[in-house]
Order: C-alpha cells, then sequence, then structure tokens
C-alpha cells in the first residue's frame, strides 16, 4: 500500500482509545500554547492587515477568530488564527524536524470548530493524528527539504490540516486520499520570507487551504492517488533525498507530538540557548549594558544559517537574529514579547550590544547548545556553556510553566475571569460537549456578555 | 536592483503605448481563447465540485463566473474561472517553458474587472504583462524547475496573477515587491496530479492567490523583498538550476505574448503531433478502425515522461495519454472535447487501438513532431512524419482557426447571438470602456435577461 493510502487510513481508522494517556496529555499542553499564542498575536499589525484585505471578499461571519471580536468564514478565520498563533513565533516545534505543526492543525481546526460541533475528545482525537501526519511527513523530508530553503510549517501543515479537518468531516479512505493530494499540491513557503508578516501567512495558508483540501475531497473533486509518494508527488519533487518509510515506521504506536516542545521566547528556536546563556550571565555577573565591550558567540552552523540577520530595523527580523537574543539578555535580562518589538530592536542600548556581537558556527555545538563569552569595560571576560537550553527537548517546560507562558499572552487581550476558565477548558478539553464553547471564550466579544 | 524590484517596477512602469501593435494582438488572440475554453470547461464536475465545497463559504456574491450563472465573491471567482479555463487542457501553452500563462493571469483579471470598473486597454496592458511576469519567470527556472515534477502554470501563474491584479490596484513598487513575494511563497503545484481534476486547480488556486497577495500587499502586508531572487526564494528553492538573468532580459522589448500558441485539441500539448499525424493516415489511407492491428509511435522524450498514463477510465487521464491521441486519431478522425470523454475512453473500439499502441522516445524527435507507424489487416503499413505539427510555434493557428474553436466551446453554454458579441468584444477589447460588459456576456444569466 502507497504511504499516501496507508496514513489516510491511519487518520480515519485510529480509535480515540487507541491514543495513549501521555499523548493526550501533551496535545492538552499543546492546545493551551497554541491558543495562547493566537491570543498574544491577535493584535499585532499582520493580523490588522490581513482582515484589512480578506473581511471585504469573506464569506458569511458564522466563524470566531481566536482573540478578536471580528467574524469571518470559517476558512478566513483558520487564515487568521493560523497567522496569529505564529506571527510571535512563540509556537510549539518540533526540534528533529523543525516544523510547528500545531498552528496549522489547530488552527484549522478551531475555525471548524467554531462553526460545527465538534466534542472535545473528538477535537483532541483529531489534532493528535493531524499532528501526526504533519509531522511523520516532515521527518521524511527533513534535513534536505528544510535546508534547501523550506519553511515547514507551510510546507506540510496544509497536509495536516487536511488530514485533521477531514476526519471530522468524515471522509472516506478515497476522499482523504484527495484531501493529502490536494493538500500536497499546494505545499507551499519560503524561507526567504523570514523577518517579514509572510513567515507567519504560510502558517495561516497551511491551514485555510488543508481545510479548504478536505472540503473539496469531501465534495468529489479528485486529485492524483499518490501525493505524497509519486514520482511527482511532494516527497520527490520538494526533497532533494528523502524516506518515505519514516511516513509510516510504527503508525500508531509511535506518537509526533511526544517530541513537541514549547518556546519559553517569542523566536527562532535556535536563538534559544544564546538567550539562555545571556540572561544567566547577566544575572551571575550583575552585568550592566554599559559594561558590555564585545559578545562573542559559538553556535551551531543552523543558527548561522537561519537567524543571520542584521542590521535589522523591525521586530519580526529580531526573531531571526541571534545577535539581537545575545543583547536583549545581556540587556534586558529577559526575552519576552515586548523585547522583540519594533521598540526594542531600534532601542540604542539593544543596539549597541547587538552591534558588539559576533557568531562563529562550530560542529560541536548542538541546536540547544551554545558557548557565549562576554568582554566588560573593566577587563574581565566572562563565559557560560548552555548545554541543553530550557524549553527544549532536554529540559521541557513544566504545566506551570506552559500555563504562566499561556495566562501572560492571554491577558493581552482577555480579562482575568475568562483566562482561568479557558486554562481550565484547555487543560479537561476531553470533557468539554462542545468546541465552541472553547472558541467563545477565547473571543473577547464573548466575554463582553458574560 | 534585484531581479523582483527590476520586475515590480516594469510592471508599474510600463505604459500602455509602450507595448507593441503585434503583442496586443496576441492578447486579443489569447483573451478570445482563454474566455473560450472558460466557457467550454464551465460544465465540467470539477466546476460543479468545487461549486458545491466553496458556494456556502464564500463571500458576497459580486463577482460573475465565465459561463455559469451562479455569483461569488471576487477570489472565488477567480478560482472557478482558473479552472473552468484549463480542466479541458485546451487553453494556451508556451512551448519554450510549457507554462499556461493566460488561465491564472485572465482568471484573476476577469473576476477582478467583473466587480471594478477597468476599460479593455487598461485590462489589455495588466494582461500582457502579467503574461510577461509569469512566462519570464518560467523561462528563469526551465527546465529544472518541470523537469523535477512542478506544473509551470500553478507556480508561476500566481506571479503573473499577481503582478496583473497589482497593477490594476494601483500598488506602489515597494507593495508590488510584497505582492510578488507573497505570491512567490504561496507557488505550488505537482505534476503528480496529471490526469486529475487537481491539474485544474492549480491554475485556479494560482489566480486566486496571485489575486490575494495584490490584496494583501495594498494593505500593508509584509513580505521579503527578495521573492524571486534571494538565497531561499522562488528559484533557488524551486530549481536545481536557473538563470535570473531570464526574467529581465530585454524588458519591454521581448513580450513573452509572442511565443504563446493555441491547442487545436484539448489534451497535452506533447500529444498533438500523435493525433496530427494519426488524423492524416487516416484521412489519406481511408483506414477504419477495425483494420488496425499495431500502431506504433517515435516521439520526444518528454511526450514519455508526460504522457503515458494507462490503463486509463476517465477523460482527464486521456488527456495525459499519447496511446488516447494516437487510437482517437485513428478511430474518430479527430480530437474535439468529446474524444476526451469518460465516454470516449472507455468505448470498446477506441481502447481497442490504445492498447495496440506502442511509444518510444527518440532524441532526435522534437516536442512538435511525430513519427507515426501503422499496422493494417490487410498487411500494408503506412506511416507518416509530421515534422511541425498544428498549433504549434512553427504552425500557429489563424484567427478565423481560433474564433472557430472560440465558437465551438462557447456554443455549449451561449446562445449564437451572444457568442457573436463576444467575439466582436475580445477583437475589440481595447474599445471596451468596462469589461464588466465582456464578463456580463459571458455569463448565461446575463444572455437570459438580453
Amino acid at each position: 500500500m502507497s504511504e499516501t493510502r496507508a496514513l489516510a487510513e491511519f487518520v480515519l481508522g485510529c480509535r480515540s482509545g487507541d491514543i495513549p494517556a501521555d499523548v493526550r496529555h501533551e496535545a492538552h499542553r499543546a492546545l493551551l500554547n497554541i491558543i495562547g499564542c493566537s491570543l498574544g498575536g491577535a493584535r499585532h499589525p499582520a493580523v490588522d492587515r490581513v482582515l484589512t484585505a480578506f473581511a471585504p471578499v469573506a464569506g458569511a461571519p458564522t466563524a470566531s477568530l481566536l482573540g478578536r471580536a471580528e467574524r469571518l468564514d470559517p476558512l478566513h478565520a483558520a487564515l487568521v488564527n493560523g497567522i496569529s498563533s505564529h506571527v510571535l513565533d512563540y509556537d510549539d516545534t518540533v526540534p528533529k524536524n523543525y516544523g510547528h505543526h500545531s498552528s496549522p492543525v489547530a488552527s484549522a481546526l478551531l475555525a471548524y470548530a467554531s462553526v460545527n460541533p465538534v466534542s472535545g475528545r473528538d477535537f483532541v482525537d483529531a489534532f493528535v493524528l493531524g499532528f501526526d501526519v504533519s509531522s511523520r511527513v516532515a521527518n521524511a523530508v527533513y534535513p534536505a527539504h528544510y535546508d534547501a530553503g523550506w519553511h515547514m510549517t507551510g510546507t506540510v501543515g496544509v497536509l495536516g490540516a487536511a488530514a485533521a479537518v477531514g476526519r471530522l468531516l468524515g471522509l472516506t479512505a478515497g476522499q482523504m486520499v484527495w484531501a493529502l493530494g490536494l493538500a500536497a499540491t499546494q505545499s507551499a513557503g519560503l524561507r526567504e520570507m523570514f523577518g517579514s508578516m509572510a513567515k507567519s501567512f504560510h502558517a495561516g495558508r497551511a491551514a485555510q487551504n488543508g481545510y479548504g483540501a478536505a472540503l473539496l475531497a469531501h465534495s468529489g473533486f479528485t486529485a492524483g492517488e499518490h501525493g505524497l509518494d509519486g514520482p511527482r508527488g511532494f516527497a520527490a519533487v520538494l526533497a532533494s533525498e528523502y524516506d518515505l518509510s519514516r511516513i509510516t515506521v510504527a503508525l500508531g504506536e509511535q506518537f509526533e507530538l511526544r517530541d513537541n516542545t514549547y518556546k519559553p521566547f517569542p523566536c527562532g528556536i535556535v536563538i534559544h540557548p544564546t538567550i539562555d546563556g545571556c540572561i544567566r550571565l547577566r544575572h551571575e555577573h550583575a552585568i550592566e549594558a554599559s559594561d558590555v565591550t564585545a559578545v562573542r558567540l559559538r553556535v551551531a552552523p543552523l543558527v548561522i544559517d537561519l537567524c543571520n540577520q542584521r542590521p535589522i530595523t523591525r521586530g519580526l527580523q529580531g526573531k531571526f537574529s541571534v545577535y539581537h537574543g545575545a543583547a536583549i539578555g545581556l540587556v534586558c535580562g529577559r526575552a519576552g514579547l515586548r523585547e522583540f518589538s519594533d521598540d526594542a530592536v531600534n532601542d540604542p542600548a539593544i543596539a549597541r550590544v547587538r552591534d558588539l556581537t559576533t557568531a562563529t558556527a562550530a560542529a560541536t555545538v548542538s541546536e540547544d547548545q551554545a558557548h557565549v563569552e562576554v568582554a566588560l569595560r573593566d577587563g574581565r571576560t566572562v563565559s557560560t556553556f548552555v548545554e541543553a537550553s530550557i524549553g527544549n527537548v532536554r529540559h521541557p517546560l513544566s504545566d506551570a510553566r506552559l500555563e504562566a507562558k499561556f495566562r501572560e499572552q492571554a491577558g493581552t487581550v482577555l480579562p482575568p475571569p475568562a483566562i482561568d476558565v479557558l486554562a481550565r477548558l484547555c487543560w479537561d478539553v476531553d470533557t468539554v460537549m462542545d468546541m465552541r464553547e472553547v472558541v467563545a471564550v477565547a473571543t473577547p466579544r464573548a466575554l463582553a456578555s458574560s
């Protein structure tokens, strides 16, 4: 059986009871985190502008947007949820393939579930399976696909969104093969866009187009039968090297959510060790911004490849500048949403340290590690080695810290009582009767009337 | 200046008077042909099904669809126009890069012009320039991009649609750079989908997503500045070999429309020489279907790569089967819409000859040539060499034959008086005051009230 067909049948055939408890818990963590990220990003100018562009042509306003009072049709809601959840670069990551799989999958599902009755349990099942599809296909083409310049979140997220919505739509196996084909043939997203709003657009379009692929397949719109595995299919065309067996290995036993991680800092994940180290040095040595005369980093080669942006003038660029990461760690002692704003990027004290920072690639340094050395005005040099940065696979965020992150982001658009309710609903999502309840609490309008 | 920026400035800066008369005439031919193709394809099940899937979520029904009475928002209208214009594989082709550039560009423009006042002259200018963008970028990545398995019409058509709509929207140069970036980062479409409805979906999505990219840029939604030429941009990511200079060579002097061709047969263009030869042999030797005992083809290597489909059961597959092309040429003596229906593909007499057909690749045979040899029951063997097939660059369709093709297709949905009016409007499009007049004539509803 082809990998496309096998994956389609697995997504439809897996029963709720087949999903282990630890995987369900990880799904709850991912859901709490991604809803928090959408709330945190809901007021970003990228969201304002996509609404300006598309609200006039959108369909009947039946679907809610996380963190926004406007309503749109469900496909555009999926787009907006995807943008808001990814625009801060604060969403989750599977480090082994650098995909942010929750954003496209959950954004499509939350849009779908805002206009259709879906129980929390069915929602979680669909989320787990959509995440699995997205990350398994990513595994099959990583690293060649990513190294070539594809933004994994866009390219495989569309498959996960199609699978997740397709399961809730009750597609037949043949239709699910078409849905995956229609998703594969919309696979898109260039890393060239990093540092601009178009990066978050990838996640949004993946959510919207995957959802659309499921609707099309449901209506009998045909596609090739080998969208993933054919000689002109996704893997063959979008990766110079790939291993199709990774799509289907241990299906139903290995769940990709187990490899998911949650960011403590809203920026490219490979900058995290540098930030972590700089914050530590600042605290340990009581470094003042004006004391710094040089910062020397030794980091994994991917850091230079991915996060080499400078000179920079925009917050979104700071998220892909390891120099900015070092500077805010040393100058601010923290790296929250504020430190990646346009204002922070243009702050003279931060810019000064950023300009004093150099980075060299070292093949012996892994992507969750960094060497940081800081020269000070008094002649001292202080340094540290981050052996496993916080939030990464070997040092995961606790449930409590994840909830604190959620609360910080939710607080930008929701009042405290709603945040309490929403957090509880996310942890207890398996018992929610109708996911419209969750979406309603996560929209400002619903709160005005509560 | 980067190629992305140079192209953006050219699209905005080129004046109507800078477009030579022969290029304008080719634009009129292309417009007549693509509108005809949309009318011919308007009742295809692919169009019915995309409407079933998306009409419920589409926006206010302000925009008309060619050949259909339904109305949708303009972005969905662009999608449907793109599908109807490409689903019969009867639209135009630039053989040097195998792109079908009119479909995405004109489909987006006709949707835009059905909800905005656009003069015929401005419309033609935008079409010429959008076509130029699409085909120039195709030139830069052909053949590596195409050979890898990308469907050029989808991957570059989105750029042409963005440029064309962006010009009519009056984007600034900076916004046009973003529009091209937002289009580049949505570039998609796999050749694996050939033989299914998803092939025509590529053209439709390219029209819709290019249009959307222009709207987003107009609203200030940012993208990378090097969508086409950056180290992780379109060319670098989607082609193993490319030549960026081909994007900008002789801008404003060489117009790509001069290399456009129009299909006499509704199928993959590389099958055309085989069909042409089989029809000739049938007429010259009065061959009856039952006389044929073997058909031996020697064709260009791309024919085997692209049009090797069998066994087949669907009309859409027949369009990519050189065996089916040979069979209908010999059995039917023609290759019109009917010969690529599901019924024709499953006709026993046609299937018999198809099964008797073999094809070998010969590097000495060009893609507009074919050797055809037919063995007959009475022991005779007849053969022909098609040196330049009809409709190809060296043997273009005349204006009269192009209009006859248009009339055949338009006749499937429009009454004769409307066809006369529409044909005249297309030839005289430069004098049309408001393109809504053209779109109105091309929709069945408008005719019911005329």
